[in-house]
């Protein structure tokens, strides 16, 4: 399986998302800037790994700074992962990384140099729990797939949007690893087109038959019958489960709602920001112009002068939404209960305490 | 206003809509040959466009051939209007247009000569009449628009569709005339980028506000109140109203029905097909899957080998639709009674006897 995040010691590699399919490059970061950009560009995208890359650019924006003190290490840590955390807003799981390693370290009582240590050892842990998070939504994922099925998805929820086998895409490596004869359906994903460059990249290396639409083609799929399930990844999920994800889906779930088709959304709990009571309270990143006026910088669609409108993610009303799989289980309306059954599961399970943002 | 269509006396004149925006360049086509890959081209396109097109194309495919009698000319011409009429299959205008020119030849007692000549004649009765048509379905569609409106469209259906001031865009312009403040946001229309490339073009030219959006944002458009009404155009109309039309214009109907905004079709009443009894039996033009992985056989956006499906149209279900506007006035559900109401105002408004398909 593809490695979209790797720690090599002294630094982070990553795949260069904005390159694939064409060529498959390598960045070497070194710096939390360098971490920085490398997300705002989507160099790193996907909503888990960001929250993985942030994690060590917090530890790379904090190794060779001197700090007088553990509160001072503290505070500069906090301002770190202030900036981090504007480089995109809508995704959760990067203020949820962040946040995560901050109240950890406020609890240890440690000098400078070994909370340090300490941001990278939780930047490692924060990194394997995605990889087996993504095992277990997998398992999840795959238990709704069926041997014959073709599952339409958006965007890219794989190996390349996580540290793992992914979330949405996870479940349809799990299913074919279970020798179910299973296809895909792959929404090209506009503006940014990563259904055509990601997405079909990981299915053609795994050898798993897909076929590529464009995205206003699904409705018209479902209505001759090719789609048998919907599965998606999210960026946030507000209290009550309504989804952020990626532009595109929502029309997505309107139509699966509209031909009666399963319309599943697969997210680590990491996802989740039961701070907001309903997805109209999550930031929605808008984002340049020119990403839909001109494909990639290359190829210009339409008149010099045209205004675009951007935004990179909707919200799909929980209303539309069948179940969300996560890594402990599937939920299914009313999620804000179910949501509140897996809060007493994750104070069991440790880890998730740090859910409180 | 853009002449989409010319009849230079002796050859068609059609502007070279691939070459839209970047390059205005017009196409001087003096064979039936020339003509029909123009349409299988879509350097003509738009349902009543390649009408007028496959209209001047029976002409140019009948002159400079010699007939022994005028059984021999119904003949020869029966089997280049059946050649034409394979350019595109949706689309019913093209058979329209070439049926009705057959069937007014078969009554006329003519020489071939003569008759060469009425071929002529219709053809351009039939532009003008599509010149008219539009005039007044752009009265009756800018009748639905109020100032301080948002009109959503998708792909191209002005004046580069039809001979005239459009259909669907036609009531835009038409409300526009009439100084209502409104602005458009154009569905970039994948794969082909109608709406990018020609649209936006046309409203530019025309001053009118617009804002371009992936076809993936409809829906997102929809929930953010930034629509007040949707307007499309349509290819072929089932006896019961299903709309055959541009691939995506299903789903924008099933987010439009969702939100509870208004969702209109605009096409002239050569747009029916009444042989049809319900929409899933008209024939879809699938085009090659390259228009969806290479971008104007210029940028490729998947992997070399991956495999895509390519319908260019889809079927509304007549359910989802407001109603049809058409040169004769908007009708409402149930279609097949509106449409037997019309049929009966058809005979008395002579010109569409020939609606026998």
């Amino acid at each position: 399986m593809i490695k979209s995040i790797e720690w090599k010691g002294d630094h982070l590699r990553i795949i260069d998302q904005t390159k694939i399919p064409g060529k498959l490059t390598y960045l070497e970061l070194f710096t939390v800037e360098e971490v920085y950009e490398a997300i705002q560009r989507l160099e790193v995208r996907g909503a888990p790994a960001i929250g993985v890359a942030a994690a060590y650019g917090l530890y790379l924006g904090m190794r060779g700074r001197s700090s007088k003190n553990p509160n001072d290490f503290l505070t500069q840590t906090a301002s770190v992962a202030d900036h981090l955390s504007g480089a995109r807003p809508t995704a959760i799981n990067l203020h949820w990384a962040l946040n995560s390693i901050l109240n950890r370290i406020r609890e240890l009582n440690l000098n400078p140099d070994e909370l340090l240590g300490e941001v990278l050892h939780l930047a490692r842990e924060i990194h394997q729990d995605d990889i087996d998070r993504c095992e277990q939504i997998g398992r999840f994922g795959a238990s709704l797939i069926k041997s014959g099925d073709t599952i339409l998805t958006h965007c890219n929820t794989g190996a390349l949007a996580t540290a793992g086998i992914g979330t949405a895409l996870g479940a349809v490596y799990t299913a074919f690893q279970q020798s179910k004869e299973i296809q895909v359906l792959v929404d090209e994903t506009r503006p940014l087109l990563q259904g055509a460059r990601l997405t079909m990249w990981e299915l053609e290396q795994a050898g798993i038959p897909a076929t590529l639409i464009t995205d206003n083609m699904a409705a018209f799929a479902m209505q001759k019958g090719k789609v048998d399930l919907v599965l998606v990844g999210a960026d946030r999920i507000a209290a009550n489960g309504d989804v952020a994800n990626k532009i595109g889906t929502f029309h997505l779930a309107i139509a699966a709602h509209y031909h009666d088709i399963p319309f599943y959304v697969a997210a680590p709990l990491s996802s989740f920001d039961l701070s907001l009571t309903e997805g109209s309270l999550i930031p929605i990143e808008e984002r340049s112009e020119k990403e839909v006026g001109v494909i990639w910088d290359q190829l210009n669609i339409t008149t010099p002068n045209a205004r675009c409108w951007n935004p990179a993610f909707d919200i799909t009303p929980s209303e539309l939404i069948t179940g969300i799989i996560t890594e402990k289980g599937i939920i299914y309306p009313p999620y804000k209960e179910s949501f509140e059954n897996l809060q007493l599961n994750i104070k069991i399970y440790s880890k998730q305490e740090e859910l409180n943002l």
